[in-house]
């Protein structure tokens, strides 16, 4: 780094990325932080009144004026720490103009939980492929973490991974603050899978309890959930000192599973009680991470040949009109 | 057996009891079921009206008059399959003048989650100790499951174990039912002493509940708790073969910790919004099983030296009237 000041980007302003403002500004680490926000009148209102005027708008954003910025390509080339924190789906609009010289140097944190749809690669191997990104210098900030319970100061974990043992530790010092400890992991790959995973469980947990499933089903579901997590991403990424148990993957699955405040929960609500995914998309304006991650992952199923019965229901409910209270009955019949 | 007809046995007529005498009857099996109901006045009642006067109301009793008991000798004197279903800590007053004659040649299952005061025994090593029953004749009945949606017949699991292969097949025969899956394993030690964790990680979730921590943190606990149980479990019944995600151990971690109807996670609302003991007890006329759990399992702890940080965390609480917010903030930091 060429200033002993830390220069943080964020590059996306919705509830997490939002979130994120507030832990870096409450974090005591001295650092320049710049916000690329995309719209010109959401940028004007954040300057002038120091909320974010649509996600999390109770938070403070302590981000100077001139730091807040609309060209993704400018907030980068000021930043030693770019965290990328758009919906995945949203990603490559945001980097159109940015190229892999851009990015060269730098360290490149997501805080995305999603695949990039078409390219069907989470973000790190999106990172790597697109701008040639060392794995080194890749990071990945993952939960158990609503954004909203940030906001409200509620203690909360976050697992920040690194190849880098000295980035992780680095990206991590400039998080922590009263109501955020962090644990350190080097799993950036399987972390990412188990966060886009988890947002399909999530939907699936959503969808049975839309169609009146009870909470002894949803316990069951989940369980044999962690266990498909698991299997997959073993096989996407062997690393026999994995723990599937930790936080960054079953406490991420459960508070998205199990929160009032998960939009994949939500969303799967609303399929199991009828809604098309259109009027269900229409009526939450937001996005649902895991609509999108269910047709990644089947293309990820037929590469590795995986048996994912939870990711297949819901593909099928989602993508192939097929009957959601009879394919939860079937898919019934292969949980223990 | 000497009759082709199977006898079965309830001794209890709380919630669960009332949830498996459902099962038992909507079950197609052929078989009598004899009904132990403590209070003279509910047996009359229940003759009378074909319900429980006190718990799941709603369930329709199909248990002949003369088969419903208020002595438990008599009931296990007619039974080949005895279920042991009251809460663990009136076991020994239900079967005072119970011996092990009377339990000779039966299969004897335990439908409690509870470990015996006093003893410090589960419920299967108390069966060994007290009545000689050897443990290939003793079975157990595992949730996920709340009686709660039994009574709504939403779709539900039991695992039932037992070191019998051929017993743990006989005893899922009668409980299965439109709304009742079965799954069965060997594991009877490992399966009742996550029941007896369960409880006190549920009580701790509803410790933090009550003091003002969110779903985030709820998340990080119960990925601790899981790892916790596996420790304990393992430590005090080794088994390779144990697979602690499975719905047994983890399921019915979840559904206890997040459901809505556990009293374990109720209890521990009100001690977490500062209820003493005692007064919450009063309010909640039901017995929370982890209250006893967590006195017990200091002994083991002791015994095997084992480090249980939640379950210290709760015995602290509930027995040694340390701060609750104090406890659960040093607790936070052992975390990860």
């Amino acid at each position: 780094m060429s200033n002993p000041i830390l220069n943080i980007g964020i590059i996306g302003s919705g509830s997490w990325a939002t979130a994120m403002i507030k832990m870096l500004g409450d974090n005591s680490l001295p650092k320049n932080i710049f916000w690329w926000v995309r719209k010109e009148e959401d940028a004007a209102y954040i300057k002038q009144y120091k909320h974010n005027p649509t996600y999390l708008s109770a938070v403070e954003v302590k981000v100077p004026e001139n730091n807040i910025l609309t060209q993704a390509k400018e907030v980068i080339a000021k930043s030693d720490i770019v965290v990328l924190n758009t919906p995945a789906a949203y990603l490559k609009d945001a980097l159109r103009d940015v190229t892999a010289e851009d990015f060269k140097g730098k360290i490149v944190v997501s805080a995305i939980k999603g695949i990039v749809p078409g390219d069907n690669l989470i973000i790190g191997e999106y990172l790597q492929k697109a701008f040639q990104i060392p794995l080194e210098n890749i990071g990945v900030v993952a939960g158990p973490c609503h954004a909203e319970e940030v906001s409200l100061e509620k203690l909360s974990y976050l697992t920040i991974a690194s190849k880098s043992t000295e980035n992780a530790s680095l990206i991590a010092s400039t998080l922590r603050t009263r109501y955020i400890n962090t644990v350190e992991s080097n799993d950036v790959i399987g972390i990412e899978y188990a966060a886009v995973l988890k947002n399909i469980y999530a939907l699936a947990g959503g969808i049975c309890h839309g169609l009146g499933f009870g909470d002894n089903f949803q316990a069951l579901l989940i369980s044999n959930a962690i266990r498909e997590m698991e299997n997959c991403v073993n096989a996407v990424d062997p690393n026999s000192s994995r723990e599937i148990n930790e936080s960054a993957y079953l406490g991420d699955l459960l508070v998205t599973a199990y929160s009032q405040f998960s939009r994949n929960r939500t969303f799967g609500t609303m399929i199991g009680k009828g809604y098309t995914v259109q009027s269900a998309q229409l009526e939450m304006n937001m996005v649902a991470e895991g609509y999108y991650a269910s047709a990644c992952i089947q293309n990820i199923i037929q590469k590795y040949k995986l048996n994912l019965p939870i990711c297949d229901a819901v593909y099928k409910i989602l993508y192939q009109h097929h009957s959601a209270i009879l394919v939860i009955r079937a898919l019934s019949e292969k949980l223990t």
